[in-house]
C-alpha cells in the first residue's frame, strides 16, 4: 500500500484545502483501501492560511475587531506553540478580506487595516511576541496606515489633528509622529508570508497592479499612490527605517510596507505553510504527493502553494500530481515540466458553476482515476 | 523508451479514430519522443469501421449506389486480400447513414436498404465471395428488405405487382419469391459486423428500440413492427431459413436479419476490426494501450470499441487506460474496474462545442499528461 502526501491549496469559492484533501482521499481508498495517506493542506499566506496552518494542531481563537470599512466583528486567528511559546498566526484576508462583501461598504479610499493592528495590540497585552500574518485576499490600500495607527503611530494634518488611516485621510497628511508607537514591538518577531514581490509605490506598485480590482478607479491610481508615498516617506523618516522599496512592500494594499517597517520580516507564504505543516516529514518514505488548486496558470509557477508542494516533493524524490478545477491550455507546457501529469476536474463539457458544485465528487473521481493509472504504471515497471 | 498501442475509437462529430490516435501520439512524443507508438485505430461496426480496416492496409474504393431514398450517389467501400483472395468490407453508416442528412430526404417509412443490395451485387460480379458488413448507423428500418430485393427477392402485392423495399411498401406485401434469388450468395461468406443483440421484432426488436431515433412516430412502431414481422415470416418461408429471433435480427433496422437470411454470421464489430487491425500484435510486449472514444458510459461496456481493446489488453498483460470528451460520473465506478485510469478532455469548465472543436490538441495534452504521470510511477515503482 502507497504512502500518499495530500498537500492541495483551497479551490477558491468552492472548497478548503482540508475539504480538497478529504475528497482526494476518498477516492484514493477506492484504489488502494489501506493506503497511508497524510493530509497536509497548504496555503500561500492568503485566504485560507489559517485553516491551513491549524488543521490538527494550535488553537483557533475569536476576537471582536473592526473590519477594513470601520464596522466590528469577530474574527478568527490561531495560536501555535512551540518550544520557544506561542505564535499568533494572523490572516489578513480574515480580517480586511476581499471575499468579505459587509466589510466593504466603504469605498476603497475609505478603508482601512486598522482592525489589524488592534488585533495585533490586543495580544502584545497578552504576552505575545511573535507573529505571522499571512497578506493575501485583502481588500485595503492604506499603505498599512491604519494597523501603524492602531500600534501608535499618529497620522496629523496641517491643524495637528489626527487623520483617518485611510487612502481619503492620509491625502490631507502633513506629519508623522512615532514616539507613540508600542515598543513592545521592538522585542517583537513578525513574519509577513506572501506571495508579491512588488514595491509600495510606482508602476508596479500596490496601488497600480493590485488598486484597480479593490476598486481603484483608473483615473486616481496616480493620485492615490502619491498620497501613499509621502505617507511612507514621513513614516520612514519617523521610524527610523526604510521598507517602501523593498520587495512585498506592496502587498495587501502597503500592509506589507507596514510590516516591515516595525522590522517584519517577508516569507513566501507557501514555504512558512509547508514549514509549518511538516510537509518534508510526510514526504519521508511517500510514493507520491498530490497538489491542487482552483486555477492553475503561469502564475501557479510564481510560488504557488502546488509549486511549493512540487518543489518539496521533487527534493524528496517523490513525484507530484496537481489536481485544477481549470488548467490554462497556454500553461500547460511550462506546468508539465514540474508536475507528474496535471489533470483538471470535469469529467466532460461542464458550465463553472456545476464543476464548482460537484468539486468534492469530481475531485473523488479524477484522484482515483489518476491512482489506477499510478497503480498499473508502477506495476508494469 | 516504452511501447504504446492507441487503439482508439472515434470521436463522433469531431476526428476519426485515425486522427484520435495522431493526436494522442503527439501528446505521448512530448514525454517520450523515441517511443514506440503503434497506431491501431479501432471502430465497432458502425460509423468508421471502413476507415480503420483500411487504415495502413487494403484499397479503398468508390461506386455509385442508391442511398436510403433512393437518390445515387458515390459511396465508399473497401477491398483487404488475404490468401484465400479478396475480402469486401461495406458500411451501411456509408451508403444509408444515419449522418448523412442528404440521404434522409425521405420519411423513415420511404428508405430503403437497397443501394447496401446493389453494392453486394455488383462485388459479386467481380467475383467476390467474401463480405464484411458493419451495420452500426443507419437511417433506415426496412428490415432489410431493400437489400435482399436488389439481389432477386421479390415482393409482391395481392395484384403480383412488385412493391417498394420500404416500410410502406411493405405493408401491401402478401407474396415473397425467392426463386430469383442471386445463386452467388449461396458460395458466399458474410460475416456481419454488430454490437446490437436485440432481435428483430418486438418490444426489444428494430423498431421499437431504434426506430423512434430514426424518426419513427411513438404511434406508428406497433404497426411497422407488425409490417416487418409478416415480411419476415413470409421471407423466412420462402428461403427455408430463420433469422427474425436471431441476436442481431434488429441491428441496422433489420439488415442484420436480411443478411443472416442470406447466411451471414453475426460477430461483435470491434472484436473483428481488432482482429482486421492486429490489436494482438500490437499488444505484443507493450507496455501500455491508450484508448477513447468520443463519450463513455455504461453502453461501453456493452462491446464497444474502447471496452474490446481493453479486453485484448488485459489478456496480453497490458494496462489499458481511457480518454473520453466526456465520461458519465454514474458510469464512472463500473468503467475504473477495466480501465488503469479513465481520463476526460476538457482543461476546465468548456462547452460541448469548444470540447469537440479543441479536441485534437486537448487529446494531446491529456495523453502528455497521462504519460507523464505513467513514466514517474513507473520510475518509482
Amino acid at each position: 500500500m502507497p504512502a500518499i502526501v495530500l498537500a492541495p491549496d483551497k479551490f477558491k469559492g468552492s472548497l478548503t484545502a482540508a475539504a480538497v484533501a478529504d475528497a482526494l482521499a476518498e477516492g484514493l481508498r477506492r484504489v488502494w483501501p489501506d493506503a497511508d495517506l497524510r493530509a497536509r493542506p497548504m496555503a500561500d499566506g492568503g485566504d485560507g492560511t489559517l485553516d491551513a496552518v491549524l488543521a490538527g494542531r494550535g488553537e483557533q481563537r475569536t476576537r471582536e475587531v473592526v473590519r477594513a470599512d470601520g464596522s466590528a466583528r469577530p474574527t478568527r486567528y490561531g495560536v501555535l506553540r512551540d518550544a520557544r511559546g506561542d505564535i499568533a498566526v494572523l490572516e489578513a484576508a480574515s480580517i480586511v478580506g476581499i471575499t468579505d462583501p459587509d466589510g466593504m461598504a466603504a469605498p476603497v479610499t475609505g478603508r482601512t487595516t486598522r482592525g489589524m493592528g488592534d488585533l495585533v495590540r490586543a495580544l502584545l497585552d497578552e504576552g505575545v511576541r511573535r507573529f505571522m500574518i499571512g497578506l493575501g485576499g485583502s481588500s485595503t490600500n492604506d499603505g498599512g496606515a491604519g494597523l501603524l495607527a492602531a500600534l501608535g503611530l499618529r497620522l496629523e494634518n496641517a491643524s495637528g489633528e489626527e487623520v483617518a488611516a485611510t487612502p481619503e485621510g492620509l491625502a490631507l497628511l502633513t506629519r508623522v509622529d512615532a514616539r507613540a508607537l508600542d515598543v513592545r514591538l521592538a522585542e517583537s518577531e513578525i513574519t509577513v508570508l506572501s506571495d508579491v514581490d512588488n514595491p509600495l509605490n510606482g508602476p508596479a506598485g500596490a496601488t497600480a497592479i493590485f488598486g484597480p480590482q479593490k476598486g481603484v478607479p483608473k483615473d486616481a491610481v496616480a493620485d492615490i499612490d502619491a498620497t501613499l508615498q509621502r505617507f511612507a516617506e514621513r513614516a520612514e523618516t519617523a521610524v527610523g527605517r526604510c521598507a517602501r522599496e523593498r520587495p512585498g512592500a506592496g502587498a495587501a494594499g502597503g500592509l506589507g510596507f507596514a510590516l516591515m517597517l516595525l522590522g517584519a520580516k517577508l516569507e513566501p507564504g507557501a514555504e512558512v505553510v509547508a514549514d509549518l505543516v511538516g510537509l518534508d516529514a510526510a514526504l519521508q518514505d511517500a510514493d507520491w504527493l498530490i497538489t491542487g488548486e482552483g486555477r492553475s496558470d503561469v502564475q501557479t509557477l510564481a510560488g504557488k502553494a502546488p509549486f511549493t508542494a512540487a518543489r518539496r516533493a521533487h527534493a524528496a524524490g517523490v513525484p507530484a500530481s496537481l489536481v485544477a478545477g481549470a488548467i490554462d491550455a497556454d500553461a500547460l507546457p511550462l506546468l508539465g515540466k514540474h508536475f507528474a501529469g496535471c489533470f483538471a476536474l470535469p469529467d466532460g463539457p461542464l458550465g463553472l458553476m456545476q464543476s464548482m458544485e460537484r468539486a468534492s465528487a469530481l475531485l473523488a473521481d479524477r484522484a482515483e482515476q489518476m491512482a489506477r493509472l499510478f497503480d498499473a504504471a508502477r506495476a508494469s515497471g
